[in-house]
């Protein structure tokens, strides 16, 4: 490929601290010339001799996009950051709009996306395994969506049987999204339907809970928690002296219907 | 926990060779006296000094499940090897069956599940951010699960505009299902929309490309390909001397409706 100049690489982190690292991804970080992220993000890479960092706001994706990318232009070998998978309501799409939008050199540059653990994966294993039958995963934030976007995928996720991990529950500036989604999901599934909490999974200070449907808007969630809402087949498991385990059985012997 | 006794890892091997493993995965492979799991995944760990390895076939994953929690249950560090993550249509979900129906004792142990890269978190990353939006992840085998219930979850997926990620597109005893379940999209999503085939990703042969979804039902597929449909919002970029990139931007400006 003669005429690609610069290399972009767009890695994940995992939800957490280095046990989560891919091989691939340790190689890619330690291969970059520049890395650019949310600082929290950057705050995880050790600092090397050499390669410079480009710290940003959690909210300026596009323009933390577009930097990377110019850099990356000018002939560097140039890493973005992302926590859990970059492909996971994380920057490799930002950076793809703005390949499709921007100046043409944009699209001549070498790009590899290196896979991360995603923060559902990371909840899930904590607890058991509740995404053990299809599921789906829908990010809460209505900042680029409709309101009543959610709500629909809400009603054909729950109507269906899908196990729901939800991204993104809860921020400062969006208060009453999460228990809304409860509410609507309880015209669907039964009270005692288990609803795993997982917060900082892999981090300082993480937790992971279950409560059941009917009272889960009353759980404390953040930006940092992941939650994963049950099925009417999702299970739990009371072990004495240890966590509960809560699963999702890998036979579904009908078609589930809404309540 | 003074009444625990036995050790089994439940460990995510990711899709191909080692640059996919965790720093997490690798330490509990090398922790492991016993390493069980399908003789394919099995090959990719490298042998150790001390640890017995206990290959079976694919398809005999609740047999597994009770040799593997057995052999802990006798105060052994036990690892069960899965490939991809442990909890998306893997080991992870028919341990906690065992657990849940077998003797009291396997209750007692202590198990952890160590998540790994998915198939469709690597096909993704191959070819850009197709999931970069809402998405769901569906198995088409109907061997745990009535077909009409398949349909119902494409109906709802593909009507509420989730990207939708294909697991087991096809067997040796399922030959139809791909193709009925591409025709049952058709009935949702415009001609157009990309399709992304990955076959065995990260592995000897890798192959990843894009088709339309009204031509998809002929492209080949196997039970080692993962496929991602995406929604009339999925994009694909060409790019001069380099393949294209698909992606499926964040924002969603209206409420999609079924053709």
């Amino acid at each position: 490929m003669s005429d690609v100049s610069g290399h972009l690489a767009v890695i994940g982190l995992g939800p957490g601290d280095a046990r989560y690292l891919t091989a691939e991804a340790a190689a890619a970080l330690a291969d970059a010339q520049a890395l650019y992220g949310y600082a929290a993000y950057l705050d995880r890479v050790p600092v090397r001799d050499g390669q410079s960092r480009h710290a940003s706001d959690n909210r300026e994706e596009s323009a933390r996009a577009a930097a990377a990318l110019d850099h990356a232009a000018s002939g560097a070998r140039v890493a973005v950051v992302s926590g859990g998978d970059p492909g996971v309501f994380a920057m490799a799409a930002a950076l793809c709009e703005a390949i499709e939008t921007g100046p043409e050199r944009w699209r001549r540059l070498d790009v590899a996306i290196v896979p991360g653990i995603t923060a559902m994966l990371a909840v899930a294993a904590r607890i058991g395994a509740p995404l053990g039958h299809d599921f789906c995963a829908l990010s809460l934030s209505d900042n680029l969506k409709p309101w009543e976007l959610i709500e629909r995928r809400l009603d054909a996720a729950a109507g269906a049987g899908f196990v729901i991990a939800l991204y993104n529950p809860v921020s400062r500036a969006r208060p009453w999204q999460f228990g809304a989604a409860i509410e609507r999901l309880r015209l669907h599934l039964p009270d005692a339907t288990p609803v795993v909490f997982g917060r900082a999974v892999g981090r300082a200070g993480e937790t992971v809970s279950v409560t059941t449907l009917d009272i889960a808007r009353k759980n404390p969630a953040d930006m940092a928690t992941l939650v994963i809402v049950g099925t009417r087949e999702t299970r739990l498991i009371v072990r004495p002296g240890l966590p509960p385990l809560v699963y999702t059985p890998r036979a579904a012997t009908a078609v589930e219907v809404s309540a």
